[in-house]
């Protein structure tokens, strides 16, 4: 069975001490009431809900699967009365406007619960999930109308949302889209066309779907500037806001998939739909970019989830299991071996699930804050700014942390030995489910090339030069030559994660002057480029964390060991994990035509 | 649709030009026959069943199953059918014993069947290859009657075989193990227990299974030096071979597992059934050892296994499946897109299941070679020696080419977005059937102590210094102070192969000095040790393979493709794979603290 508490210990270190997100919330009037006191109550609260509501559904969500019956979805048992549960307790308009119903909070308290729903049942979350990213689109890019009309039902969680994007030719390329658009007279549209993947495209949870649909106008310019925005209900909605009759739009079929069953992944057709058209035509795929960072981030939470719950079920195993003495001397003489967690490769495998589960909840909440500043922003550069930032660290984590997280689900299975790959222990599952995060969202090789294609090369670094200064100056700030109280215990720290700082610098410019002359260099590089720096930029997190830890070690709290486990999770990564960078560092400067010199034809000769 | 053709200019080139088989089996009277023309044919045989019968019921297997009703077990459709004719066409017995009825071809051709088997069907092969490893136990252990009673029909494929090793409680550790043998007046046994993960352990496909089990005597001693070995069939058996009663064996049930779905993993309950001992009391452990390298290696092939099916399936896709433009240049402006293929990060996915695919097939039959020549060993020096070689190979090729087989079926999954996550495709089957193979046969952790506590401790690293010389002389006999006529061809591999295996000797030194002093040393670098001297024997693989190209190459044959493509992808092994060994020199070498400081009450506060 997978295991699952709410690890609010480490979420309130992050919270108050790594990031001190209640000063950050104070600068903001709209945060004012945002204080430790609440946030520490929906920690409590919301961990409650996840531990005995959604997690006793992970497994038996996976086993019964959706079900689809002539354009009707049903939801496995139990999820229709947990989702009841969850938007009467508010937690689905948690950080959506309060004219809509919401509460109001930042996003950074949003993506708490989406943290606990996550890794207590990812496939169940991904309901309310979908919902959230049109709510996000509409609040962006709609009119006050269509607003009104339908961020009410949608914030309050009566109703769902999807957005659809991919069609059967093409996902990642856009530009291919066929679903068409005609105009009427009454200036709705109809579309028609067909969409598939579609996440929570067809349930029984809510009322009524709220699809968001990419289409093009009859006119429309060819590729991806000819691409506009849809407001497609699958049931019509009355200038009140009650149901009418049901739109055309019909669930053709939802995939068998490897993994999260229990999330419906429908085929959305639509046949004269009646649609809504979201801003002006043909920016449908710039409003879409818009939203994408916070898209991005919480499938990038999947990869802290599914580490996290690989970790709370193997952890529990690795001390009950008895195997082998240990090398070093026998640990537990009275047992008739030692339990497995003595040797030193499985204490390998948990502490990698360990560093890059906290590694990466760090990593998210540091890009938390900046959505929440670009929230707040007052003016039109700061927001460009901020945009700027997390569209530099989006792609990164995104990738960085799905990639890390399958390896920690394959690792949470591989404490269990023969027995991980049995269904009833749940570790397949949280591989299986991991597995879709490197894919949707756009997969780990889309992120590499938009990290390196367009936010190094296209912005020429901008927000790149400002985080390596940042690290830089934190490094500088607790180095050997600054007067920092704990620069001794921080030293073996800053020392690599500077050099690899600098390091980065370099071979950004490199790629970014060999790309000149050969533009493969940019997918040639890509993806382990975008490795490469996540591994310095989770390098960074550890190294804050260890700071903020030596620092509370100093005044011996009581939970010191809370702190010390920090440090030495801290040189874990430090030693055994942060090396990757340099395999990394070389592959990602091999010259292109390792990758390009074999002739299409002779990839094969059966 | 899995896609799978018998790659048989691959095994050609393996066979004919790099390791030159057919002059190694003209030193051995036994494999005289074994010509170029009786391999051609089975290697064009064996495919053509392969893709006929096997690879067309790899998906309907893993849906269907295996269906368990009341101690009987069905295997899905078409199973039976396929292994009929399969025994009937000789393939089973191909490399054992004419006297019971096998082909006594060498275990090298063996080989080819099993990877062909393997590849288009692995669920389906668990039964002979099963098979296979009790008939392994039984020559080399068994008395002549226990030969006779049991050997033909287990040749011919009439009867299955299995090894019930792992009990509830212990898997690695087999010093747990609670079954019984209560000897009786007639000279037999009544053994009593339970064992689980019994692969093939209940099923359809024969008449007979013959269990061959470990057990403890009343008086044996604790630990793994009381364990002994019996037979213990199915059905007892009659003194001219005919099928008695049923013997008091059954099956508890089947596992639901992640993935070989079709193979049988049975919990199979002794309760006083006849047994047989097999040698002397309380030498099963050291039994197993004898054959436990062949199983292993069988084991091993899984990653190529994988590695090839992942690589067929995915590369027509990538021909096929039309993405976005080329960055350096539209390629076929015809098209609304280009073919995918034409992306560097897809390239890199494909030529990395490809160097997988076909250097770990190279690593495979160069073990093999010693296999052929440990069985027709003439003295026990010789045999101790071979024996020596191939047991410092089996854990590098066991775990190395499983954790590499799983990569590979994951960037396979990978290049089809995500259509690969969906059932149809295939590709996340290939990764469910993968994963177990990290686990069955010895995990990689245990693999990896094997190699460095056992092979390079223990053993004082006899033949790793064998290895190591071997591969030094290699890269002498091509280094740019040889008289080689390739030799400017050859030193991009040459350079870095012998600066790589010159450290591996320093590190392997190192470590063991490391290790006297702190025993968790051992553990901490085990697995990556395994890995990095993984890398290191296929760049071997792929040096030679470059050097038997680069003659050829010079010969301006016909299919001169065919060996550029070689040297092509040996370049990429070496400029994108080969430099994990910066990785993994440096958290191998790391401190063991690293993953000991940790007490075990802090790895979690929640």
């Amino acid at each position: 069975m997978t295991q699952y508490t709410a690890p609010i210990a480490d979420m309130k270190f992050v919270f108050e001490e790594v990031f001190d997100f209640y000063s950050h919330y104070q600068k903001y009037p709209a945060y004012q009431e945002t204080t430790a006191d609440l946030v520490d109550m929906i920690m409590s609260e919301c961990g409650k809900l996840c531990e005995s509501e959604l997690a006793p559904l992970y497994q038996s969500g996976d086993k019964e699967g959706c079900q689809f019956d002539d354009g009707v979805v049903t939801t496995p048992k139990g999820f229709k009365e947990a989702y009841q549960q969850y938007i009467e307790g508010g937690w689905h308009g948690l950080s959506h406007p309060v004219e809509y119903g919401g509460q109001g909070l930042p996003q950074s308290v949003g993506l708490i619960r989406t943290e606990m729903v996550g890794t207590a049942n990812w496939a169940w979350g991904m309901y309310s999930g979908l919902t959230l990213g049109a709510m996000n689109t509409l609040i962006e890019h709609a009119s006050e109308q269509q607003k009104n009309m339908f961020l009410h039902k949608l914030t309050s969680g009566e109703w769902g949302g999807t957005m659809c994007l991919t069609e059967a030719q093409c996902g990642s390329d856009l530009g291919q889209v066929r679903t068409k658009a005609e105009p009427c007279e009454d200036g709705t549209y109809q579309v028609t066309g067909s969409k598939i993947f579609i996440s929570a495209g067809e349930h029984d949870l809510t009322e009524n779907i709220v699809h968001i649909v990419l289409a093009k106008l009859p006119d429309a310019p060819k590729g991806t500037k000819g691409i506009s925005l849809f407001i497609v209900p699958k049931f019509n909605v009355n200038d009140d806001g009650s149901l009418a009759e049901r739109n055309h739009v019909n669930c053709g079929s939802i995939e068998d998939k490897m993994g999260i069953k229990a999330s419906a992944t429908a085929v959305i057709n639509f046949d004269n739909a009646k649609g809504y058209l979201i801003g002006e035509p043909n920016k449908g795929l710039e409003y879409m970019f818009t939203f994408m960072n916070t898209a991005r981030i919480g499938t990038a939470m999947q990869g802290v989830c599914s580490a996290e719950l690989a970790y709370q079920t193997s952890l529990p195993y690795a001390k009950e299991r008895l195997s082998m003495r240990s090398l070093s001397g026998v640990k537990q003489p009275e047992k008739i071996a030692d339990p497995i967690i003595v040797h030193p490769d499985v204490r390998r495998m948990l502490l990698t699930q360990k560093a890059i589960s906290e590694g990466g909840r760090a990593m998210i909440f540091y890009a938390a804050k900046i959505v929440d500043e670009l929230e707040q922003a007052e003016t039109e550069k700061e927001r460009l700014k901020l945009d700027d930032e997390l569209g530099f660290l989006t792609p990164i984590l995104k990738a960085f942390l799905t990639e890390l997280g399958c390896d920690s689900a394959n690792l949470g299975l591989q404490v269990f030995g023969g027995h991980g790959y049995i269904k009833e222990w749940g570790l397949e599952q949280i591989v299986r489910d991991a597995r879709i995060s490197t894919l949707y969202e756009g997969t780990t090789g889309i992120q590499g090339l938009d990290l390196l294609g367009r936010k190094i090369l296209l912005q020429r670094g901008r927000s790149f030069k400002a985080f390596t200064k940042e690290i830089l100056s934190f490094c500088k700030d607790h180095s050997m030559l600054s007067d920092n109280v704990h620069k001794r215990r921080m030293n073996k720290f800053i020392w690599p994660l500077s050099k690899a700082t600098i390091n980065w610098q370099q071979y950004s410019l490199r790629l970014a002057l060999k790309a000149r002359k050969n533009r493969d260099v940019v997918g040639s590089a890509s993806v382990d480029y975008l490795m490469y720096s996540g591994y310095i930029a989770m390098g960074y997190m550890w190294a804050m964390m260890a700071q903020k830890a030596n620092e509370r070690i100093a005044e011996k709290p009581d939970n010191i060991e809370f702190y010390r486990a920090k440090v030495r999770t801290a040189e874990f990564y430090f030693e055994r994990i942060f090396p990757r960078i340099k395999t990394l560092s070389t592959t990602m400067m091999a010259d292109p035509k390792s990758l390009m010199r074999l002739d299409e034809d002779s990839f094969s000769f059966l």
